[in-house]
């Protein structure tokens, strides 16, 4: 298996690398989750807006252990016991007040994983008792809000530090390689949640046409919208909208997305479920311009835990400068 | 002076330290970029928007080598004639099109910095010959636009790779202590330009009462908006906006900066004026979270350098998971 990198985070989960694919609500199912835990980082399987009857099948597809991520606006007792009973190797909650599914997840010995976008948030997640906070950034692809993980980072590990200093913190958003990964670490993070690299992995519930456009895109083509959470008729609460490219057939409903049509909100689920990237809006983040092949997990895994390992071995020096 | 950090860009400036304070309009005179370059950083006058007298006077109180920073639509020949008269260490563009001014610089041999905010503009400051790139994230304190610097920086460094090898890389926005420029490292860059942490020091032309209300923010405190350009009748061109603090004064004006009143922008200008942070927009970024003091200038470029050499040199470990 040759070393690693060792963190706070891959002592607590057995790791070999400190890299947690992040929940894509229907993009991680069991066979991406369950391929970055074999590879040596953590999985998770994106449970999202809580398809209790998907998230059990995706289960039943994992040989490694993995976790579940929720969004906690829409969790709900009865859901949290469902994915409770798969024994998760950890659960992972975004989005909303988690303090009251924290208790639950305490009792059953199952490490909390709460992902955060402001100080409030990041505050909240320490008092809830989370294991682990992930100060995710503006960057990021899916849902999220307006701080960047270059301050973010840093901010909630000072303020770990003061408050809580057993708390482990990992840093989401932008990250897609092993200098994302390297980063992170210097801002003070035990590791990376990282989503729009492992939604363009094989193992992806993704169509082609989506990954397919991803791959022609630069990190300028995204940006935050609510297009399709009204295309979907989701009503998420503030300060949240969700980072997806921009494509031809949606660029003029941003502005003003609650004017969207029927047809215009038909349009874009079938798109969506075509992998038509003309009308569609794949869900990825600004490091989408970082990724240029759609590839298995575990050699995604293997690239950016090698590159960064490289880098804070001494190797930045020669890396940028020679 | 001790070792300091070794990069392309210290190298090719002669500095101890890969530190570059922004040319903050108006913030950053002379005697704020004469200490930086002082304590073996660069230091830059912020020629904002072209204040020929001002920018005649700063430079008149440096005693080490500066450089001049402008708002490129803003520049004239006449005024850039004006600028390189001073034989400044380097010109800073940043905000426009660069290509009408670059031969003239090359032309007196002095290194052309500048700071870009998306892909096309990093391609078209290659295209002009600049000797170092800026690419300026989101997260940043005064005018800016969408990208992040955590994937707008590698995906620079990329494009250099394939396209300039030669050109130099510095990162900017949400660094504002030494994780923050290790991690800039990490990304690909040679170094960093750092604005808002510099605002806070001791050189910085700055009412004190703006100071004092930037150390009780956090990093939520700040926005994007048009408030103060429309408060100063100053027209900037897409997609530039400006980073600022939130105050209870200007609460309600973001939404429609257009509608401000003439008592609106009159209560804004008095109150930049006068430090009041009730009515002003103290200009930072959200590196404001991290800054916890008022200090002079060389103080903050060793404690930066210091902090990232350590981590460089493998103290990453120790920091923060020990
Ligand atoms: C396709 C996609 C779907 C996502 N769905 C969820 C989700 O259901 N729940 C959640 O907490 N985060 C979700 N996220 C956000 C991730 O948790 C994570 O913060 C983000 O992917 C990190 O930024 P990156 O995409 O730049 O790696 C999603 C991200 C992507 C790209
Ligand atoms: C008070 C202030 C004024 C600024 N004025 C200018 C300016 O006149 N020209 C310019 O190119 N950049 C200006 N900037 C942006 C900086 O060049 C730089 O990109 C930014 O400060 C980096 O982010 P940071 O503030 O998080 O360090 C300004 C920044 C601040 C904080």
């Amino acid at each position: 298996m040759g070393e690693g990198i060792t963190t706070r985070l891959t002592k607590a989960f057995d790791l070999r690398w400190p890299v947690v694919c992040a929940p894509m609500g229907g993009a991680a199912g069991g066979a991406l989750a369950s391929a970055v835990s074999d590879a040596g980082g953590l999985g998770l399987i994106g449970g999202g807006y809580g398809d209790g009857d998907w998230i059990d099948a995706e289960f039943a597809r994992v040989n490694a252990p993995v976790g579940c991520g929720m969004i906690t606006w829409r969790l709900n007792a009865a859901l949290l016991d469902r994915i409770l009973a798969h024994a998760p190797r950890a659960v992972f909650l975004s989005f909303g007040d988690l303090a009251p599914f924290a208790p639950r997840i305490h009792a059953q010995n199952i490490p909390l994983i709460a992902q955060v976008q402001d100080m409030d948030a990041a505050r909240a997640a320490m008092d809830a008792g989370a294991q682990v906070i992930v100060a995710q950034g503006t960057e990021a692809g899916g849902h999220g809000a307006s701080r960047a993980t270059m301050t973010l980072v840093p901010e909630v590990a000072d303020m770990i530090a003061a408050r809580s200093p057993e708390t482990l913190l990992l840093a989401a958003g932008g990250i897609a390689d092993g200098r994302g990964l390297a980063a992170a670490m210097m801002l003070g993070a035990d590791g990376a949640v990282i989503g729009s690299r492992f939604w363009a992995a094989a193992e992806a519930l993704v169509p082609g046409g989506l990954h397919a456009a991803a791959l022609r895109a630069t990190g300028d083509a995204t940006l935050r919208t609510r297009v399709p959470d009204v295309a979907r008729g989701i009503d998420w609460p503030k300060p949240f909208d969700i980072r997806v490219m921009r494509s031809d057939g949606t660029e003029g409903l941003h502005g003003a997305p609650e004017a969207m049509s029927d047809a215009d909100r038909a349009a874009w689920r079938d798109a969506m479920a075509a992998g038509d990237a003309r009308m569609a809006t794949p869900i990825v983040g600004e490091a989408v311009g970082l990724i240029r092949d759609i590839r298995p997990a575990a050699q995604i895994v293997e690239e950016i835990g090698q590159t960064a390992a490289g880098l804070l071995d001494g190797g930045w020096s020669n890396a940028a400068h020679d």
